[in-house]
């Protein structure tokens, strides 16, 4: 659908809109005709909120989390394990880790995975500021949060190399069949590796 | 999903976003970490287009178009027939039937249907406007395009109470079978009408 917009303004906004991802022109119009009908502050709000977030997030200088701060408020929190660094690809981890309320460690952001074949090698991530981190010691274990994908195991092994000594802990992620998963249903790979690696039975008390 | 962001500034963006439609606080999260992993500029334009529109867009003084100067290109453009108008309920009818390329004439935005349901008299469309519009004369046909809903229905009702007249020609769109659709799957009431209002069988000379 190419329309003509009469109107320039409208225009470069649904052009703009439709740059993002899942949203094409024709949801990006919609969007437009929306913000035209509120109230003027209610669309300048989401664009400066736009702007602001670019221009004054920071990225947290210990754990390349973002941040409104040099350091972000999960590394100052002296009440979390900071001997416990949780490697993740993206920020959107550490958001959806953080939503389980079970890990009272640190982070570290890769800011990628590695992946030869989008042409991201070990450069392109955060891993000398994680070797600096350990090297100022303290640390005990780390946790690789990578995906289970093949670049994940890339990245998992590449870390395994790179940092494995008899000082340091270095756990991944469990494996298994997912929290109310049929076996039925649950992929092969799966359901082998949460056979090799099962676990005692526990009887948990109910509250 | 409450999550905790960590950083005002990415909680901002995602609840602005949020409240556009159709957007959940999940989507509006992707769409603000994807913002962040874009280059600065780009973030940058999408916000200033989104303010710019706000502040800068007017509304056509003749039909009520948006616009970017006082009248509409469309308003504006002599090789149109100003004699023939459009009524639509929003800019986004004048958008998809400029897309058509069948129609020549100028429009009139109502801003609006009769809706008393959603509390929508009259009194709360540019009504007003178009009489102003019909009163200074040398209109001849008033196309009445709204939706074929109970709302739009009683809006036509309303307009041709308002302004018919033995000068002014007062049509509305034909209703019926959609092209390419089959009788099957036509609903009875539009292929009702589409039997009342039949039209002489044409032989169209191919391209």
């Amino acid at each position: 659908m190419d329309l003509n917009y009469h109107s320039k303004l409208l225009e470069a906004a649904v052009s703009e809109f439709s740059r993002l991802p899942g949203i094409g022109r024709k949801t990006a119009l919609r969007l437009v005709l929306h913000l035209l009908k509120q109230e003027k502050g209610d669309a300048e709000a989401l664009g400066n909120a736009i702007i602001r977030l670019c221009n004054e997030v920071k990225q947290c200088a210990v754990c390349m989390n973002i941040s409104d701060n040099e350091t972000c408020p999960i590394c100052t929190d002296s009440s979390r394990d900071h001997s416990i660094i949780c490697v993740v690809e993206s920020i959107r981890d550490i958001l959806v880790i953080e939503n389980t309320r079970q890990f009272k460690g640190v982070y570290h952001v890769l800011s990628g995975i590695i992946s030869p074949m989008d042409g991201i090698g070990p450069g392109d991530l955060t891993i000398p500021a994680l070797d600096e981190r350990l090297k100022q010691g303290g640390v005990k274990e780390l946790i690789l949060a990578l995906s289970a994908t093949l670049e994940g195991d890339t990245t998992n092994f590449y870390l395994y190399r790179k940092f494995h000594s008899p000082d340091l802990i270095m756990t991944t992620l469990a494996r298994g069949v997912s929290v109310g998963d049929e076996l039925e249903y649950t992929d092969e790979i799966t359901l082998g590796r949460s056979i090799l690696n099962r676990i005692p039975f526990e009887v948990k008390s109910e509250k």
